[in-house]
């Protein structure tokens, strides 16, 4: 039923950090033009942009991103829209343009994701994410992300003998790959011993078990694939989204999120694709148990299995199944708006062969997976490797 | 190049005002609801959920609009997805849902909008108002928006002659529209002499020159031509959206919103329709100047003419062009995010035959206007009548 086939054929990715000197229209016209270079077309070729940001109205007093952005790399008049589903807000962009280039609106869109989280302080920050909760339930009475997912971990741990030290593994796993990635925010490798020892944030969540605050941004341009004729590019072969309960009380289960379950199950429906056809997945690892999580209800490892696969190395960028080869939110960083398209960012260079010491060999499928708060939304994408023929 | 024809089947809108006793959530979900029953369709044939909002970040430290409202109504785990483009949000969220049904993704879906501003004080509405405009170069600098559209009114009656009479005859109308709009949150009849006695807020613009703050929800349900059959609907015959400067000072000019004339350009074009063709027009009249420039940008009068049209009640419901036969944003009311999915109600019910006291006769065509900020956006969206041979 859908009109045309989208693929990517160029990005941009700012290093994820501590950005002092540039500010959120900085950073997003930055990655915004390296996309424009990687696609060699021209400004004037983009028929719309769409701008994924979770919450720069309390971070930094600013609304009307779309706007923002558009006038900062000058492509006024074209439209320009902001789409927000907390920290799915990439992934949320990145649909709504996928869906903006299938109908047959818009030829050449581009898709950016960012967030200015660092000019203020960490407090603020947290009861800014907090918008991503219920406010009325959660946040209100006193309830962080940290504890949120802190509850989960625990509840892992009751039902499924999930350790902390395995929660370790996936921090120990990720930094390994943010190491060899130029733009993540935390390169350097650390041990399980460090995680262990790290400050508690919410137990049995410790420093390194959370995901940094970032400041960063990330671009893609989407075409059809007959304008991308002659060019270097990915399909995005499907995207799924799904809701669910905005507070966590109102949940079946808080072992799992049933929004991604959903999500990835219509994916495989409609592709015929199986989680065993995959090549890497790059998941919504906000905390260690996120990751976790993220493993089972996207079908790659049965219910209470995945800490154990994580331990025998399995979703290393060498195992059967890579998981966030990028260094995931944990190493590369989290600046919420821009991460669902970061991760399109990362998919598009392991599909091209351009993810230098990070490189799956003979990637061709390659599944992204965001997650707007506790997984009130899940929005999963697959690439596929441009066909050989072409 | 569109896949298919999308059309209106069902609206809902709360009453605008000061709505003590409900949340956002409240009054977005009360909107979709009637929406979906005067739609005569299932909650469960709903396929996905598009909401416009501007600020509830700052307003109700609430983000991550979309799973809210899918959660309030019952809707999970259907994929719901909140746009934001400042005052424009619910046109923009329209604009979205539109493609997303003309893309082929989804059949039908639910647009809302909605905001929730009385809870706070005016003083701290206005400051997350300023999110629309230029953080940087102008609110940091204490522009408010009723400073800005002063600037343009000043500016106006500089180069047109244009004077605080004719603007007051604009408020004075709205009032009479809304006066006949069961909806609206300012339903009296006011005269020129009161509009022009009352207190100023940023010369010349005075308090009845400016829309109020407003509590409301507004939805709307989209599908394609093909599953309305045997129901009751309006067309949505073309959609534009243009951006512009998000500051001011960088425009050629401050008596003209740049966007909405690229816009509704691009929208005759791609229809063949001239604005003489229209049989109403529902404008974004944050403030009565707006309303003067819209006239002028939207190309239903030359630019300095439209003031003279106004005072001879040429857009009055009996005249040869009606504006604002809702009332307008300055009578009915400017929840942010409702105002471009309200807009959309009106144009059904006038469409529909069902406007009441305040139809006009033989509507067959009708345009609606959506801006965000003092021009950053602009949205323009072309209702058609359904064909009497349905």
């Amino acid at each position: 039923m859908k009109n045309r086939e989208v693929v990517i054929i160029g990005t941009g990715l700012t290093k994820f950090g501590e950005r002092w000197n540039q500010s959120l229209r900085d950073l997003i016209a930055e990655a915004g033009v390296k996309a424009v270079e990687e696609s060699r077309i021209k400004g004037k070729e983009v028929d719309a942009l769409y701008v994924g940001c979770m919450a720069s109205g309390r971070l930094i007093c600013q609304e009307h991103i779309g706007a923002l952005v558009a006038d900062q790399v000058g492509l006024n008049p074209i439209p320009s829209t902001r789409v927000e589903a907390a920290c799915a807000s990439g992934g949320a962009a990145l649909r709504t343009g996928y869906l903006a280039v299938a109908s047959g609106e818009h030829d050449t869109v581009v898709v950016g994701g960012g967030e200015k989280m660092a000019d203020i302080s960490t407090g603020r920050v947290n009861f800014a994410l907090g918008g991503a909760g219920d406010q009325e339930t959660e946040i209100f009475n006193g309830a962080t992300f940290a504890g949120i997912y802190a509850l989960m971990a625990r509840k892992h741990m009751q039902e499924y003998g999930t350790t902390e030290e395995q929660l370790a593994e996936i921090a120990v796993k990720n930094h390994e790959n943010g190491a060899k990635n130029p733009h993540a925010q935390l390169r350097r490798k650390i041990s399980i011993e460090e995680v262990m020892k790290s400050p508690p944030v919410s137990d049995p969540l410790k420093l390194f078990d959370c995901s940094p605050i970032t400041d960063g941004a990330a671009a893609v341009v989407l075409t059809t694939k007959e304008k991308a004729k002659g060019k270097k590019y990915i399909e995005i072969a499907a995207s799924e989204q799904a809701s669910d309960t905005l507070s966590l009380s109102n949940r079946r289960s808080i072992t799992k999120l049933e929004a991604t379950e959903i999500a990835s199950r219509n994916l495989y429906r409609k592709t015929g694709i199986s989680p065993s056809q995959l090549d890497f997945v790059e998941v919504h690892d906000c905390f260690t148990i996120a990751e976790i999580m993220a493993m089972e209800d996207l079908g790659l490892y049965e219910k209470g299995k995945a800490a154990e696969a994580v331990e025998n190395g399995e979703t290393r960028l060498s195992g059967k199944i890579p998981v966030n080869p990028s260094g995931g939110l944990k190493s590369k960083g989290h600046p919420v708006g821009a991460t669902g398209v970061a991760q399109a960012v990362e998919a598009y260079k392991q599909l091209t062969g351009e993810a230098g010491k990070r490189q799956i060999e003979n990637a061709e499928l390659g599944l992204a997976h965001n997650v707007g708060g506790s997984g009130a939304t899940a929005i999963v994408t697959l690439f596929k490797k441009q066909e050989a023929s072409r």
